[in-house]
């Protein structure tokens, strides 16, 4: 693909991994470069808005890379709410684009609140009730601009676990906690390597169906993405275009008020919950991101940890396309 | 207050009944009227827009009844999505307005989807880890239309169980399941009796925590409405404004491509997951909204049934109202 956009997937790729969203960073390389030479992307999408209006866009990401159709919706969500106060901005024809938090987080450099709804790119969750995987894990994501503090970032599957955090504790050998999936007989499933024979278990039981299937309709049906039956798996089918949706929100918190004032009511809420009172045996009371923010910045710093499993594919990778392996673990 | 505004809230209530949220429903008439009598609600309330772009609106809603400021605030996010799309409207100043679902299900009439986020107007939540508090159950719903088929309707609190349905519980001298709540020590409250001693469980854990926060933030914080530490706990307290914040979104389908397409794939994925392999013991699979659906439909035809208990209540604030009652079970 062309070295700018290759630099970009790269520096977001290596950003999942900073935060410590490690199911969505450079262990992805491997999937995604059998992907490309399956012929399973477009390295030289034509990225496009096909629908606007003054408070959405409807992307055609041409089935480049996710993260270049994602970052660009961002962008145009931002330019828009700044006008507009808030903006919607979907998008059909995409690719898996890593961890929900990355496209959530960017409204945040310009003081705004960004959501973000992704439809999953292989079904694991069945219907409450049922056995046939019809929906994906379609996380939510949002993060919400701080003064002081590190800002409020959420980013969670819609199921107990994520598959990428499932594909995690295969690749490291790790069994799963019951409670992460179940087999076909509705007994939990805790051997990550198992995982295709079994679901991931929804939030709240059908309260987590639901959600799972409102963000498959908002981040792809309306969108004129695929959910559903026409889901495309991307562990088994490397070469068919997926048709991936996701959506991004940005809200400008200036049009409802003072971005100064409601900065300032974020940092006095984060701290009346830090000091609030504790189960016995809890040592801090963390609010949604903080704890990868401190990851990341303890990463910018040290470097980032990678699994030795991961080391290993890395380095096979470098080997079979004769670019420089990053060396021993 | 004004005859058609309380014609507007008691069929707002109506409604909440008839379609089985009976938590929010007629069981709300007496602490309403507690509060009206305390002098905690504004009967003659000036609901304005105080800030416009585009895409969104705020409404302050002069401490009116919720059901007034999101009618209004549901009413104007439809007539802006017409134009911008996706429109999105926030209140602050607003009450307590019955199911989240109400709202969300407003824009389906005009072929719209719908989103909703309320603060809930009791703490019973502690951030994850914590003993203290500082969230409440902070509502989700969406309405997604659909052609043939009944509309998709998630209405879900952030919390295993709402607090509405542990007053059910406690109406009924009902145990609770364990799940829904448990008490300082972290062990499982079942007595709904005692509820005020416990605290309500979030789904999946941290992330039901984060989601709730997240909601607070949307539809309090960034509306300057209050959450956290400044919310008023209405059931402790009948004469302090609320300040309630509550958030609606409406999605123009319209605006990403053909409504007709939309319904008619929404249909196809209702079937398509209606039709699929179920659980052993599993006789139907279910659509979010779609049993309460069937229940709008049933009672509109037999009438709204009440819990006896709900029905002396009813007819004791009849008698002291000098109403006619509304006769026996």
């Amino acid at each position: 693909m062309p070295p700018a956009d290759a630099a970009t997937v790269g520096a977001l790729m290596a950003e999942a991994d900073l935060q410590g969203s490690d199911g969505h960073g450079a262990i992805r390389l491997a999937p995604y470069l059998k992907r490309i030479r399956a012929g399973g992307v477009n390295l030289h999408p034509d990225i496009r808005v096909i629908r606007e209006k003054a408070g959405m866009a409807l992307i055609h990401g041409d089935n480049g890379m996710g993260h270049l159709v994602m970052k660009r919706a961002a962008e145009l969500a931002i330019e828009k709410a700044r006008t507009a106060g808030v903006a919607w901005v979907g998008a059909q024809w995409s690719n898996h684009a890593g961890p929900a938090s990355l496209y959530a987080r960017m409204p945040l450099a310009h003081d705004m609140i960004g959501l973000y709804f992704a439809v999953g790119n292989a079904n694991h969750l069945p219907p409450w009730g049922g056995l046939e995987m019809l929906l994906s894990t379609n996380p939510i994501a949002a993060a919400i601009p701080a003064g002081a503090e590190p800002p409020i970032v959420l980013d969670m599957a819609t199921t107990v676990a994520s598959y990428g955090k499932v594909k995690v504790k295969a690749a490291r050998g790790e069994p799963m906690p019951e409670g992460w999936m179940i087999d076909r007989a509705g007994r939990p499933l805790t051997d990550a390597k198992r995982a295709e024979e079994g679901f991931l278990l929804p939030i709240g039981g059908y309260k987590g169906y639901g959600l799972a299937l409102i963000v498959g309709l908002i981040a792809g049906t309306l969108n004129g993405a695929w959910m559903g039956r026409d889901l495309i798996d991307f562990n088994r089918d490397a070469s068919s275009a997926t048709n991936t949706g996701q959506a991004i929100v940005a809200i400008d918190p200036e049009a409802f008020g003072e971005i100064a004032a409601f900065k300032q009511e974020v940092d006095r809420l984060i701290r009346d919950f830090r000091a609030s009172e504790r189960m016995p045996g809890v040592d801090r009371i963390w609010m949604p991101g903080e704890q990868s923010h401190e990851k990341r910045v303890r990463q910018a710093r040290e470097g980032i940890t990678l699994a030795p499993q991961l080391l290993k594919t890395l380095n096979a990778v470098a080997d079979e396309l004769g670019i420089k392996p990053l060396g021993e673990a």
